[in-house]
């Protein structure tokens, strides 16, 4: 294991292209301004030569990529589906711009591929990681704790040893009992609950908001889902048949009630007459455009992920001179962001 | 400017953390079986001591990360609004994990951070890129080429210096000429073209080959959109302000033809009796959903995502033992997918 290891020098690939260094250098950096002709020779005797722009080298020692990697855990299928998804990369990507910062988007086709998502982030190609959408026996975190780089997570962490990972999340217990305490408030006494996927902390904890306000319900009137619009159809038909006289619906998310409400409809039950539903998310334009348009929770997406990479470039390493706050311990403590029901037709 | 560095070893790392060098191995490599505590240990002397895995020197000798850098040249916001980038991602996200090869895609809130891309592509991060929908006065060709890494493009490239590019096309003139004949086999006289946005090689071409079925088309029939839903309701309201009697309608993209169908429908026109619309891609669900369905040309754009990233790989370079065919010239040539006009409803 060579651990010192000389490299070619910018005035050797000069000399190699027959140019001056002051070329080299702005084609090496993606500056204008240098004939094509000359830039190919560059480009050329860099490759020959096996060149690495001094940049690499000097990030190597300074660890300073100023980039950012974003890990969604499920499949890029389902990141580009689910608009959950795009509306966390919106508040990740506009704080991180505002940083000159890239943002590092890491795609997988699924859990398999996490391995090689962990040896990415270990071979020194960012700043830290963001992290999001964690299943309970996904083998990520440890993979991305065992990387070594700085990681915020987006949701409260549920894995072992998870305890001292920092993490912003939304009141999702909190959330669920305002929805739940709706429809009681309602007059309604037959309560269903479509879950999210159960193998997730946000999933969990909405469940357990349920049963805070309904501790001990028909445990008929639970159906698990997977926070996709199938499987709130899915669930909605199971609740249909084995409680026939149920007279509300709360879904552990908008998607999941957009799939509740459709098959709803095709019963032939009245919402909200008959059966009364509450999503969670406020994911617009999904809960604005259902039919009838969804009371749900909201949650602020965009902001949840902008504050993950605030959190993140808050913690850099010093020196850089542009986060003057970073020792301030407080302004790196996790955060869970209040929730807050937003009435509509639905219930 | 220091060319050769001296890095902190793994038996620094291991003396430090007093653990031995293979639990320090396992911990950098992201493998299990290190209690949390001893991993803590380490991941601390890795901090204090800036040790960089041996991996990520490797890859700076090698120019070998496994991974590969998708660039698509427009905003995040457009990137998850647009299916077309979805399923072109598809195609590219297959390809690198069957090679196992990591997909980084590199995310901007728009052109103002393309020479942030072209500093994280010099960094020596990825093995190569793949760059998608340019637009012919952006910097980031010049860039991406002077970041020295092997890059395939999605779309002619149009830009000067771009004629030694490789890429990945469909025929874009031949299906917009199936298109307007098409229109003109049903015996429309006063056919209409909404444009994509023509700072792009794709919107040009198709206009070029409504031009070949239409060498002299009254102008106020030809209006210019930018391939999204709202830039082809605005084209579809000046043709119908400007030209009362058009009797058909070839829009640029499914997209742009899904906003004029709805104009049309405002405006007390049936479609396709009093006007016959085709769209261009055959986006499903776009085109299958549209009222009426849309007729429209076929391109396979999962496909042409999974051939860049093939060609891509075929080019890397030699002795990784994976890519025996990294020879054949001919198959890191550019391509040009053909098109297929499909009849469903609007035309």
């Amino acid at each position: 294991m060579s651990e010192a290891v000389a490299r070619p020098t910018l005035e050797a690939v000069a000399a190699r292209a027959g140019v001056s260094r002051a070329t080299v250098s702005r084609v090496v950096n993606g500056e204008a301004g240098v004939r094509e002709a000359l830039a190919a020779k560059v480009r050329r005797a860099v490759e020959e030569l096996g060149y690495v722009p001094n940049r690499a080298a000097r990030s190597l020692v300074t660890r300073r990529h100023d980039a950012v990697a974003v890990v969604i855990a499920e499949p890029e299928t389902r990141v580009f589906a689910d608009p959950f998804f795009a509306l966390q990369l919106r508040g990740i990507s506009k704080e991180l711009t505002a940083h000159d910062v890239q943002l590092v988007l890491l795609l997988t086709e699924g859990r398999a591929d996490h391995a090689r998502v962990g040896r990415y982030l270990s071979g020194g190609h960012v700043d830290g990681a963001l992290v999001f959408s964690l299943h309970l026996d996904d083998p990520l975190p440890g993979l991305v704790q065992g990387a070594g780089v700085p990681t915020v997570f987006g949701g409260r962490p549920g894995w072992a040893g998870g305890a001292d990972a920092r993490y912003v999340d939304c009141d999702n217990r909190g959330g669920a009992r305002a929805a739940v305490r709706h429809l009681a408030g309602l007059g309604r006494t037959r309560i269903a609950h479509i879950t999210g996927a159960l193998d997730q902390t946000s999933a969990v904890d909405r469940l357990e908001g349920f049963r805070d306000v309904l501790p001990s319900p028909d445990a008929r009137l639970v159906a698990e889902g997977d926070f996709s619009p199938a499987g709130g159809e899915l669930a909605m038909r199971h609740l249909l048949d084995r409680c026939p006289d149920l007279d509300a619906v709360f879904a552990a998310n908008d998607l999941s009630a957009a799939g509740a409400l459709r098959v709803l409809r095709a019963a032939g039950r009245r919402v909200p007459d008959d059966v009364a539903v509450v999503g969670f998310d406020d994911m617009l334009p999904v809960a604005e455009q259902a039919d009838p348009p969804l009371t749900t929770v909201r949650q602020d997406i965009e902001e949840m992920g902008r504050l993950m990479a605030a959190m993140l470039l808050r913690g850099r390493p010093r020196g850089s001179g542009r986060h003057p706050e970073t020792d301030d311990a407080d302004e790196t403590a996790s955060v869970v962001l209040p929730t807050e029901l937003v009435r509509r037709e639905s219930a």
